[in-house]
């Protein structure tokens, strides 16, 4: 801690620095031509956005950090849950924004919209962080033109966009975590095997129930038990190493592993020891879910606001818009995961050992 | 005006049926196992979804009523865009109550998923009434199976849906009052002879200043030129009858001269006469964006809840919701539209005689 | 227009001022102790704040433009009413914001929370701008101390801030707008008159009703009755000049004509033109209703966050705003004009000829 | 679980019954006069609201179930958190649906108020359910007529809520709970002691601090020392048993046990055991705040619906629901707590034996 020195009082208006804050907003229109009302609320919101931009940076740089501890310290992952948690929140305003974007018409952006040419709010060094720091890949990105993503950006902006590239992203970080999950194996104890059994028995019955149930026709029932078989086989694509890739959703996939503890964590979520983790994931989807709806009614404004005419970047707004919500997706795979739960009432018992180790310290065991 | 007659006091709980209201939450599971806890919120949210469609189509009636006078009577036309109003204030509530539906977590969903089969919100009559009563056709319906989309509605749910497909919708009706916009031709003036040559003016004045700029290269002017021959053709398309159709955007489309008018009415918005069939055209946009956002976070939701599994209807929720989001609309051509705007500055002035026409009566000539 | 010249590209970092924007963050505990994570959001949610203040500051000014002019120009009179709208959009996002601020928990406040003193977010000098705009009036203020509010504004925004208390606000001109009204008095049609003949009437038959009731007790009645007597004492203080304030809301009060006008804006809305007046009307309600919610929610963020402390600034935060949220209203009036409508069954007639100029030109007469 | 038999396909109509569901609006106008358009809108966000309520409801009882075990099964933990969160979310479609209702204007409720006398949704037999649940009691109810709050219940509904004053509620659940958290005094520990030295020691600090700053003048001195001393009073309010009363928020009062187990849960909610009851309290103060948020919500509608005039259930509504935002606070204690942090740099630090005992079994000992 810094010595600390009596200091003169500090204002409002100083400690936000009001006076750079409400001093950049350059209408464009008024230096070439005459001021458009609509501009000023147009640099307004991306400047909000801008804003927010910084502040999820500065969230997410605080998760990666902890979660580049191996172990992760079990004092900081509720500390992470807030921040993840924080950005979902966050969100929550982009999104709103975006109703704010909708007052300005087409007919009053076009007051404007020439002297804008060739920015576009697509060359957000701050986004791209973002999207790079979750895990996003250059592979993975939609290719707008021949040139790279990063071609519009500052020298200093496209150094730091790259090096995110390179860094061990959420997704990265996420899955080695979820690969170290104790209790997979545990003792004589394997989850995966237990799981595995589990599902066999839940399907042998299903064909059990199906074959036996008088009100059927012998072809609603072949089709029932297709319908099985089809299941049988997407459980073994998870179940066996070497098989073909059993997400098909879009996006990045994680290991097997991280899979199999994602799932152990969203079905014994109970446990007191899976809570946070539980929630962790959970926070994940929200976030990837929220600008995938973000990115979806961007795109809707964007037709509204210029129809199927190129935007001021040199894109088609919508149609950029609209593919990356469906494409730039990262945790798609814990969506998806889903696919793969079975009823509670089918899953295996954790034996007590395990799940004695799955609880507080203070407590006497269950 | 019925006689009054004096009544017995009325009481909250019977006026709005509290005892049938609530006593219409039957678990399944409950049923047919042990009650599940969250097939309660289930259910609770599939009846209040329904409670709202009641009241969409309330209001839709209502403004469809409006539309089916000719002329439509100007002191109902307020009264029209309240109600339109009031219907997107609703969908707010729908995408808002998704949230709602996301807190109940797959696993939770699997303790009682089995017994819904096979009851799906796709066989939701009155959903589909909505559809067919702002305009949706059975051609422009993603087909699901061989069976047509009515196949599993009560036979009279099935018949109000199909008589509602055969009724004017309100695409037609607002197609038709859009097309008497009486301003497109009054007297000499020919709005749509006058945009022509703005635009061909504009564009020529495009063409020169690409030619005459110093600071671009042969290779630059000639791709700036490309686009604005590009612009050039699509805006030929519009103008003239016997091209192909201008409009690429999916769902309905309007007639030309609909679509003249509705050009009209947003550029010269600040005209009295117009300023409420503006407001009109931009709410039937808002609606159709809101059915779009709240079918893309269902379809988000879907994909959490099940996973690529096939839902309790015998499709895969999310992969239906997520192209029926892109698919059933109705409005497009609104909002793509926008492409075909031009600047105020190079907008064309209407006469003096058309400008005060489009005034009140209660005013001095402008 | 000024003449255009070809100029170098533009892009959006440098349009929107990244540099200066994102380097506008300086945490005051990194200056004086160590970096307290959440001292980021704090600040990043206040510039949002202001950002979003400078834009309403904006709209506000376009929106009192319009209402200086005698006539208000019937063109400007829907540009008016979609910024007003604007606005209210706008307030949706910062009561969103108040969600963000929350995720800040009291103890990761206090780690900055004495860096901060005395500076708090009621030194906002662009929200006293607003609501001066609006209609505040230096006595209608909340008083916290001895000092005036612009005690800690800078001499430059204290300037700013009481020159905005002598010019006419939005509350001024929509008075002055509204007492203009043509159709109070209209050749031989008195509104007022006929709308007192019309209470009048309405009242009689209310007390005949309850007198010949066979189903109420003599008990009943005499309540019953002396609620109407209640009601008709209100109506005629609006009705009579000279006798008490009708309106018992806190806030700033209409002149009786400018009620009067405000009366038959709503009463009589179907008419063309007084579609535009009547939404008008509404905004001014919203935008009130919203800024109290705003104040409402930080009222209770406060608390949470600070307790029954006293704030930053040298005030109980809760309290302040809790009751600013109740005293600082403008346009009360509006909402309290409730009281005094009658039922649509009871209204006056208009005659033809005023509904025929209430009408468009275009139209033929009614 | 029962024996499953087959059944007949279930179909979506049926099991949410949506004949009963659809055929449940009644609108009065039509028994009286002629159909009020907007009583439709009344009914449909009225039984809305109850379908939630009753979903807030199902959601609290289960959580009041965990609550009443003790020890509370630290796996049911997590379950009641997630619900409380429902809960929340809940709430937000109750804020949102205020907004739909205030598209009905005035004058369109008054086609039909006349006719719901004396109907009220004061009259919820839910919503006294959800307060005498959440910990409402009699006394502490605004008292609006001679009658009693249960008075124009029908006999069934008063006897349910008149039950649900006599059963532990929620609050009383959790201050058992709070009371029994092991952490207070752990061995040699005793976590209150510490506390008071911890805070003793910063108050020392802050007055030396003062008294040693050379920038301050002799009275700006004694202002902040005096600021000192009454922290200092109210601090020992809280640390002395017989003192005077410490919270002097409106609501029900924890008692002083509870007060610092929930202080010690809020200051040290990194440890893994505090973080699932840290959430907890945060989930009732969210859940208070929105009911307060709907209260105010509700309370500017009635007065813009009917002004200053009594509701249809004998009362003003407005000033009902806004006296009610203000006292029918339960869990008032929880947010005015932040009262009494102290910065995390001044707290005392848990002896290791105890933070290791607030740690998963799982483990090695911190």
């Amino acid at each position: 801690m810094k010595e600390e020195k009596p200091r003169r009082p500090l204002y409002y208006a100083d400690y936000i620095q009001l006076d750079r804050l409400l001093g950049s907003q350059q209408l464009q229109s008024a230096i070439h031509r005459r001021p458009a009302h609509d501009e000023m609320l147009f640099i307004i919101v991306h400047q909000a956005y801008e804003l927010w931009f910084k502040q999820i940076l500065w969230e997410l740089d605080a998760v990666l950090a902890t979660f580049r501890s191996s172990p992760v310290p079990e004092e900081e992952l509720g500390q992470a849950v807030l921040r993840l948690g924080r950005i979902a929140e966050i969100q929550r305003v982009l999104i709103q924004q975006v109703d704010v974007l909708e007052t300005m018409t087409p007919l009053d952006f076009l007051d404007f919209r020439d002297d804008l040419i060739p920015a576009s709010g697509l060359q957000s060094a701050q986004f791209r962080l973002i999207e790079n720091k979750l895990g996003m890949r250059r592979q993975d990105r939609l290719q707008l033109h021949a040139a790279p993503y990063t071609s519009r950006l500052s020298e200093e902006d496209a150094a730091r966009v790259e090096a995110a590239e390179k860094d061990p992203s959420l997704f990265d970080l996420i899955e080695s975590w979820l690969e170290r999950t104790p209790f997979l194996n545990f003792g004589e104890f394997d989850f995966w095997r237990e799981y595995r059994r589990a599902v066999d028995t839940m399907l042998a019955a299903d064909r059990t129930s199906i074959r036996s149930n008088p009100t059927l026709t012998e072809d609603e029932k072949a089709t029932q038990l297709a319908g099985v078989e089809a299941t049988a086989r997407r459980f073994a694509d998870v179940f066996e190493q070497g098989s073909s890739e059993p997400m098909d959703a879009p996006g990045r996939h994680f290991s097997r592993r991280a899979l199999q503890a994602a799932l152990l964590i969203n079905l014994y979520r109970d446990e007191p020891i899976l809570h946070l983790p539980f929630r962790l994931l959970a926070l994940l989807m929200d976030i990837e879910e929220n600008f995938t709806t973000w990115r979806q009614r961007h795109a809707q404004m964007a037709m509204r606001m210029i129809g199927t005419r190129i935007g001021t970047g040199g894109t088609s707004g919508h149609e950029y818009l609209d593919r990356a919500a469906e494409r730039h997706k990262i945790f798609a795979d814990l969506s998806a995961l889903s696919s793969f739960f079975i009823p509670r009432s089918a899953l295996p018992r954790l034996p007590s050992e395990v799940r004695s180790r799955m609880g507080f310290k203070f407590n006497s065991p269950r």
